[in-house]
This record gives structure tokens, C-alpha cells and sequence, in this order.
């Protein structure tokens, strides 16, 4: 497949500017793309099957030049400020890499991380590493950042491909319908959680305000982590890794 | 005290040149001085006992300019891009606030979180939110970003103030002669950690090479946090979260 081996010095070329528009959520949803970067997130896609449409790197960087020339992918080579431009969350030289966003996924009876209101990228990137790590499948609803956004993906490390993402409406219905008990993590006075056999979705909401009132519902058992010190609340992230943990 | 009433509409005024100084790290350690931002971190601080030395808050602030003249703080009103000038990580308008570092503490025989060549100033503020929660101590060595950048005290949302914080030099020598139980986190093949009586120091190492060699002695027991999933490795200070609470 196409390696060209003139080097793109303009950030105005027609392949990086498909990149650039993807720096944009609304774009990345009508198109159903997003892009990917850094050698260790794009090979944790690539070597867990997943084909880039088209990727930009370096001049210099061998290892993409070899990975794509061997995988037939499509490679576009670079100056430094032009793959920057590509990319534009980091700042070591790509590469970058357009990929196609997968197909949602579905509520299964599986332990399910629940995403609600998580509006920071960093927050909702490492909840996907974490939930990754434990086996358990991640879903997301109301004002919850991307999961998709570059920044997202970057925080997660690519964690993407070990788990199921799923969009989820506001409201309760669909996790019980699914069968899955549920767990509503609160700062004070829930119960403390303990390891069960049935399925949880384990809810989490945002880092400023909590979990809204839709998510609180009478089916809903109300969980916290005890903390002995005199700070009020952890890290969103944290609470949810301490209690996906607990759980696993 | 001074609460001049005239506002600030330069970036060159003399209170605001300090505020400024103080974003490098270097002026930070020789003027053993930092700032501190938001409204959430600023109440934190003062509702513990910090007085600042000096703030900058917007004209239109009732909030500080109340707290202040309650406190006899010396105010300094500005309008809003000279806040967010003096500030310089903090998107939302002010307070900023300008204190002096409080001595620091030295090694207990209590538990203790210790940061390795922590390189990001989210994550150190992140974990010492989470030992704060937990009511730990906690130390830093090495290549660990400064635990009084600004940035890192908001990511703790001002949770120092709860914590002690404490420099140790290279080397568990200091560490095993405060009576500490060392246990050193690495990714596999570590003991499952068990809550102990004997107070524990907790040793995390960078987020992109794990603890160095001589965090790593004969006298530290290694622990790792079981993982079925297909991820390598968890964010370092979602690690230190689990460890945390699982010894507390």
C-alpha cells in the first residue's frame, strides 16, 4: 500500500488536515473517526487488530515506517511541526493515527463501570484503564466526556480495545433491565461494598457535584469508601478505582 | 489592613509581579513561597489556619473581599485577566492567593505514602488528596514534581493542609530507621498487600518506569495489585489509591 516517501512540510496538506478536523468532538461524531497517538497507544491498537485508515509520522521514525510498511497501512511521513499539528494533545513526535471509532457496544450481565456527568477527558481516560484492568466493561451517560476524544484515549493508554464502551440514555431502566445490581458511589454514609457474585453497575458521577438525582433511584444502593482523614471527597477516578477494586 | 480599594488593570503591577514569580519552581524554593487558586483550595487553606500572605481577587469577588477584611488580609482587587495573570493555571476567575510553605515535616512511625519520581503534578496532587483521605503521611524523593507547584495543589484540592508532607533524600536508610515496614509497588508478581498493625511506608514509583533500584532493596517487600485484564499496568496513582485503602 501507499508509503509516500515525500515528506509533508505544510500543515495545510489535504491527509493532515482529516486529522485536524478531528480535533473536533463534533466532527469525530458525523464521521465516526477519531485519532490516536504516541508509540505506545498506537501499538497497543495495532497489535490488538485494529487497522488505521491512515497514519502520520516522523521522517525519521523507523519503527512506524516499518509497522505500517508491514501492515500495508497507509503511512504519510512528516516534519516534526506538522505531526504536532496532526496530534495536537502531545508533545513527543507521534505518530498519529486515524482510526475508525468501533461500533458501540451493548449492556451485557457483566460487572459495568457507569460514567455519569465525568466532564474531564483525563478522569473519564484513566476510568477506562482502570475498569480495563479489572475485566469489567465501561458505560457512559449524561455529560461524560468523549470516551473517543484523542486526550481521553491518551489518558487510558489505549485501554480502549481491553474493554466495551457503551452509551447509555439518562435513567435507570436499561441497567436493570440488563440485570445488573446496582451501586450508586456517594461521598458519605452508603454502605461499604462487598465483593458479589451478581453482576454490578458500579455509578459514578461527576468530580464537582456527584451523581445527579436520576441516577439515585430507589434501585440504586448507595455506596462509599470510609475515610478516616479530614478531606471530604477523593479524586472521581480514584473512588472509582478503590471501589471497582473492592468489587473485583 | 489594606484592602486598596483602587483596581489593578496591569500585569506589570508590583503584587502582581510577585504572584508571578512564584509559577517557577526555582523562585518557589528560594523564596519559600507558592500560590494557591480558586476558590475551593483558598477556602480550604484558611479555613485550616493559613493566613496568606497577600491576594489578588476579582473586583467583583464579594466572597474574598469579605473573608479577607473579616481576616485582615492584605487584598489586592484586580480586574480579570490581571487574576488569571497572577494565577496562571486556574480558568475560572480567582481568588489567588500568595502564602508562605510551612516547615517540612520529617518521617513518623506512621503510615506513610512515598513518591518516587512522581513526574506529573496531577498525579503527586492527586495522591496526596488520597493520603490525606486516609489520614497518611506522605514523603517524596527523587524526580517527584514539586508537591508546592500550583497545579499539583489543586489537583489535591488543597488537601495538604491535612497531610504532612515530607522531602526525604535518595535511599531507604531514613525510612527503615523511622521503624517503617517498606513495601514497594511494582506492576507483577508482587505479595498481595494485607492491612498490618505496623505502620507501613508505600513506595510508588514514576508513571513511566515504575520504582528505581534503590527503592527496590532487600529490605522492601514487593506488592502488586492483581489484574485480570488484558491492561499492563494501572495509572500510579490509581495504584496508590488501591494499595492505600486496601492497607488502611
Amino acid at each position: 500500500m501507499s508509503i509516500n516517501t515525500s515528506v509533508v512540510t505544510s500543515t495545510g496538506n489535504r491527509v493532515v488536515k482529516e486529522f485536524k478536523e478531528l480535533h473536533r468532538s463534533r466532527n469525530r461524531r458525523q464521521k465516526n473517526r477519531t485519532i490516536i497517538e504516541g508509540p505506545t497507544v498506537f501499538s497497543v491498537f495495532v497489535d490488538n487488530g485494529v487497522t488505521p485508515v491512515s497514519v502520520i509520522a516522523h521522517q525519521s521514525d523507523r519503527t512506524t515506517i516499518d509497522i505500517c510498511s508491514r501492515r500495508q497501512i497507509p503511512l504519510t511521513l512528516a516534519s516534526e511541526h506538522v505531526v504536532h499539528a496532526a496530534g495536537g494533545t502531545v508533545t513527543t513526535p507521534g505518530p498519529v493515527a486515524l482510526i475508525d471509532i468501533p461500533m458501540a457496544a451493548t449492556l451485557q450481565r457483566s460487572n459495568t463501570l457507569v460514567l455519569v456527568d465525568i466532564a474531564d477527558p483525563g478522569n473519564v481516560g484513566t476510568m477506562i484503564r482502570t475498569s480495563a484492568a479489572f475485566g469489567w466493561d465501561v458505560a457512559y451517560a449524561g455529560a461524560t466526556a468523549d470516551p473517543w476524544a484523542p486526550k481521553t484515549i491518551r489518558a487510558a493508554t489505549g485501554a480502549h480495545v481491553y474493554t466495551r464502551l457503551i452509551p447509555l440514555p439518562q435513567g435507570l431502566g436499561p441497567i436493570r433491565e440488563a440485570g445488573l445490581t446496582i451501586l450508586a458511589s456517594i461521598v458519605d454514609d452508603g454502605d461499604t461494598p462487598a465483593r458479589s457474585t451478581d453482576p454490578v453497575a458500579l455509578l459514578i458521577g461527576s468530580e464537582a457535584h456527584g451523581l445527579p438525582e436520576w441516577a439515585l433511584g430507589p434501585d440504586a444502593t448507595p455506596v462509599s469508601i470510609e475515610m478516616p482523614g479530614g478531606v471530604e471527597s477523593l479524586n472521581a477516578a480514584i473512588a472509582a478505582g478503590i471501589l471497582v477494586h473492592q468489587l473485583s
